[in-house]
């Protein structure tokens, strides 16, 4: 029988109502000929309510003790679910992740998948079984103890059950009703997509577009499954929802797909740096040996053996960026007269795989900023993104203004 | 290192604070010298709330996916409880019962516990571990899913625990600071025992003093667990608690220990039947078969070949008893002329392995009760206990007057 499989988020199950209304969704597909693997979140609220228990009683704790507590909201969630389903008559049964077994690395709380054997599944499939109800967010470790696989977990426990299973789609229910060209709340020209290519999700993702799990969007892409975001409120039609599809399965494309931002950013400067060569390496060398993500870099041109260096990182990390440079400059492998950090800065990107068949992208976006009277601190971009930092207090103008400028709300 | 098993219920573990109380006294036994091997029960009302979410979704459930529901509980307080006695810096880990693995039956709902390999944990000690923390009242099926043992499973778990590993004592900590000559809210001169013998502590537990689960009992006293019962928020001193030992261990004792009670009888009277050979199991075998549990049984004297048959039983059991009885009589197999339920009736009991050694005990119940003005409707007698059948409203009455009668006040 072909396969579905199909994962609904904590607001998605967060009363016995709602896990009634995804039950229902369930049914639809059993009924429409498919065997479907269900993978569940807890119950909305559920996890912060463990998680905040575990850090209460231990400050620093134990990771594998953390996994064992957090993993059993899903655990219940699994449960609920497979009773609501045989109460409508299908064969259903719950799976923890050990016994399935979803088996991970060792790194708790942070665990990937390494495989999942199908034989327990199938030998139920085979013998009548319609639904398999799976834990999310969960797996074993080969030391045989309970591992999570971080927030947003269920997204990629969905996705590598499709690939291992070879599901004819990975349906993944939300309280949103797909991917848009930009954040709503932001602009309300902002319009649904139908298809987003694998890519242009992943830097949506990475960007801030909290709609995906990011490692899940990367093990779609890698194992071709077809991924739909949709929502569990609303009624399914034909154009529900957004596929997250492979680039050759959209026709057309506009030049730009969407308009992401992120305030989480903080421009970083080192004034009057000597500059010579391997300077880079020596400031970004103790960066990254301090863990710390740098994202953007600009190395104004050099006067009199000097340049200013600017960088940008998520601002969580400020801290531990000025302390690794401040050590750099005490070792004396780098020298510079000051650093300067500045929080009150947004990046915004426009994203699209149609960048690169359609020149001049960046001039538009650029032309387009200008318009609006914002500056452009930091410039950068890949095949398919161009990114440029600003004073915080324009982004939701940039943002609004791009949308205008792609003409967004217009589909290809 | 010598080893204790030490059991937490859901009270005594009801918050992080009470299971950082816990987490004490469990430090204190690892400071003596122990290894210890704790069993916890779920948070209080947690076990309460899923249980209602399963029959909130599924009246008639699957005991299986019940199971793997309910179990969650103790998942999270064995993480917490482990977490917190790492913060004490006593080297613990978590538990659960497919981890150990504890394998039970496949009853699901009401498995019994068939077999704890210890090298699990005896890996764990060796290697330094001081504290297993091992959720209570679960296991795992032959087939590999989760199954639980009832209601106050995790006494029976303890004392499992402490046959598999032979540790020196079982220490049950509860909300009551040990087992009573009776329920001190009803006699204000109600006394803690300081040990009581296990045919004792079972025939107690059977008769409704909540304090134990009746299979844990059963599974001491095969297996010679020295077991303890005490209060996890007192003070602990060298008096604390009851021990529950061998008979032997005993040595000066009273005729009777303890007086129990139950509200929850009912007695049935089969009014003019046929008498013959035979005639009771006519009507007990149908009784078992529909599940009954018949507890004391009186015939009277046959005249003119009809007699009254009386007998009483649980009294959520009534409906179904009388059912049993009208098909039989509908069938033939039996015949009378009326029958009786009465519901406001309660059963009390003394209880003693004194009786053993002592004569008159029972004249010398019937002659309290009798003082009181208090009718006996029907009897039963066991080696070590006597019980009387009365009317409800005397029911605390009788328990006071026997409890005065036979001076349970005053220590043996």
């Amino acid at each position: 029988m072909p396969l579905l499989v199909v994962k609904f988020g904590g607001t998605s199950v967060g009363s016995l109502d709602k896990i009634r209304r995804a039950a229902k969704r369930v049914g639809v597909e059993v009924a429409r000929g498919y065997d479907v693997i269900v993978i569940v979140s807890a119950m909305s609220g559920k996890t912060n309510e463990l998680v905040n228990w575990v850090g209460e009683t231990s400050p620093l704790f134990d990771a594998r003790e953390y996994d064992a507590v957090v993993s059993s909201g899903e655990n219940v969630t699994a449960g609920l679910m497979a009773l609501t389903l045989q109460e409508m008559d299908v064969p259903a049964r719950s799976w923890q992740g050990w016994q399935v077994p979803v088996m991970t690395t060792s790194a708790h709380s942070a665990a990937r998948i390494e495989d999942i054997p199908t034989e327990n599944l199938n030998a139920k499939f085979d013998e009548g079984m319609r639904v398999a109800v799976v834990a999310g967010f969960q797996g074993i470790s080969p030391e045989g103890r309970i591992t999570t696989l971080g927030r947003g977990g269920s997204d990629t426990t969905a996705v590598a059950f499709a690939a291992a299973f070879g599901a004819e789609r990975c349906d993944i229910y939300t309280d949103v009703d797909g991917v848009y060209t930009t954040d709503p709340r932001i602009s309300e020209k902002a319009r649904k997509l139908d298809k987003i290519a694998f890519e242009e999700m992943l830097e949506l993702a990475s960007l801030g577009a909290k709609v995906l799990q990011t490692r899940s969007v990367e093990l779609a892409m890698r194992y071709k499954v077809k991924l739909r975001v949709l929502s569990s409120f609303d009624e399914q039609t034909e154009t529900s929802g957004t596929y997250v599809c492979d680039e050759e399965e959209i026709m057309e494309s506009n030049a730009v797909s969407g308009v992401a931002y992120s305030r989480d950013e903080a421009k970083m400067t080192l004034i009057s740096v000597a500059d010579r060569p391997g300077i880079a390496a020596a400031i970004f060398g103790p960066l990254a040996d301090a863990g710390v993500n740098v994202d953007m870099i600009v190395q104004n041109i050099s006067e009199e053996g000097r340049t200013d260096m600017t960088f940008s990182c998520p601002t969580d990390q400020v801290l531990r960026a000025e302390k690794a440079l401040q050590g750099a400059k005490a070792e004396g492998s780098i020298n510079y007269h000051d650093l300067v950090a500045d929080q009150d800065v947004a990046k915004v990107s426009v994203v699209g795989i149609g960048m690169r068949s359609h020149a001049g992208v960046a001039a538009q976006m650029f032309h387009a900023l200008h318009a609006e009277g914002i500056n452009i601190k930091v410039i950068t971009t890949s095949e398919i993104k161009i990114s440029v930092l600003i004073d915080r207090k324009y982004m939701e103008l940039a943002v609004q203004a791009l949308h205008d400028a792609f003409e967004l709300e217009k589909s290809a």
